[in-house]
């Protein structure tokens, strides 16, 4: 008896409407929302594990969940229906796929992108004021970009990452690629913060939004953000960016474990 | 005494709230929100004259507004606050301007800019769900771009306009651009639909959008775009396309009349 594939769910949703990713009794939540919408749609029990664990009020374009298959499931296109039939308006699933037996979405994921949106200016977003953070006044984009590219690399994230939950664990991490870019989004002028890894720390981008923010508005000049990263100390870097700024683009798989 | 100048706010909102632009007894529009803004910002009554007058559900970036100034009115930086700070969250004015005496947002427009967002695909949009619409399956671009080209310049457009409106008015209008293209919008694959003319007829923009739709769809081939704007009857043309995808994007004036 061959063991049973693993099915891998495409989510994007609101994070507005949940709090947050993680399975919370009483509470609603992503995993939860999901794993009662599987439990109809299967008709057993489903367990179901995700990428990134994305705090209250972040929302996901990209978020990967998984769970094991049993053969008796119906196939990709009925279950994308029936899901998202039964998922609320607040949460899309826009792919199912199935994945080698033992597949994790959290432990086989070779890479992950968050994608954060500020908007400078003295007017408030309208169109994206639930998926943007409204900085007020004007961001120096140049010195946003060279407080970024130190932190670019394999370091120490200590300082970018919540106190107690980086107590006693290993804070080494490593940023693929940090690009700041001006972007047009429904008319407004975005600043579109983009980071690619393979794996964060809790509030770890947030941080970095926020340190980044600080360094745009000319409260503090790129090369703190050198001293920063090197203090390892929470307090050394700035403020957590807001999280409805904040969405989880994409996760990235090695190609061999699609089925 | 030289005659008061004009007032011109910029003004952003989300069409959901409303039931449309212009001013109703007893109901929440915009008109009636900025007259009541303005009426507690000047300290007098106020009435207002504006660019478009969007149907309910439709959204507006650049909606331009008018009324005659007094010269007792604060600067336009303290009356944008002020209006920011009254206008609740899904109204901001982006922009108050001072233009000459008599200047009148909707007879002064040189152009109208509107512009459509269709999503197409098997699952619906999330980020955008509220400023787009969702037509399902697949769209052919390059055959809604062969219609399109049927209707720009200047024609009787009363296939395009809601009957009783149209009934003994005059229904020629001018399209100056009808643009489709793929954008991607906060991950979304949406196609834009962009449409700039002096001035358009009553629900003229969601027709279009609607019959367009349908040849992207191949319900219709391109040439019936041409036989439905010759046979001047409503009926011939495609359905309207629904409020929440539609934006009135910019409204052009003569530089001269800024003061």
């Amino acid at each position: 008896m061959t063991a049973p594939a693993t099915t891998a769910l495409t989510v994007a949703y609101d994070g507005a409407a949940f709090h947050g990713f993680a399975r919370q009794p009483g509470l609603e939540t992503v995993q939860g929302r999901l794993e009662q919408a599987l439990t109809i749609a299967l008709r057993r029990e489903v367990l179901t594990v995700g990428a990134g664990r994305t705090d209250a009020g972040v929302h996901a374009l990209g978020q990967v969940v998984s769970f094991a298959a049993s053969p008796a499931d119906p196939g990709p296109s009925e279950l994308r229906r029936s899901l998202n039939a039964l998922g609320g308006r607040d949460l899309v699933v826009s792919e199912v796929r199935a994945a080698r037996p033992g597949f994790s979405a959290r432990y086989d994921a070779v890479c992950r992108e968050y994608r954060y949106l500020l908007v400078p200016g003295r007017v408030p977003p309208l169109a994206i004021a639930s998926r943007s953070w409204w900085v007020k006044g004007t961001l120096d984009l140049h010195a946003m970009r060279e407080a970024a590219s130190m932190l670019v690399g394999e370091h120490d994230f200590k300082s970018f990452c919540v106190a107690p939950s980086a107590a006693g664990k290993r804070t080494v991490r490593t940023i693929e690629l940090l690009e700041i870019g001006p972007e047009n989004v429904l008319g407004e002028h975005c600043i579109v913060v983009r980071i690619v890894g393979r794996s964060f720390l809790h509030s770890m981008v947030r941080i970095i939004v926020g340190s980044l923010a600080q360094v745009g508005h000319g409260r503090r000049d790129p090369a703190w953000m050198g001293e920063a990263l090197a203090a390892c100390r929470r307090d050394e870097a700035g403020l957590t960016a807001p999280p409805q700024g904040l969405t989880l683009w994409h996760v990235g798989y090695p190609e061999e474990i699609w089925l």
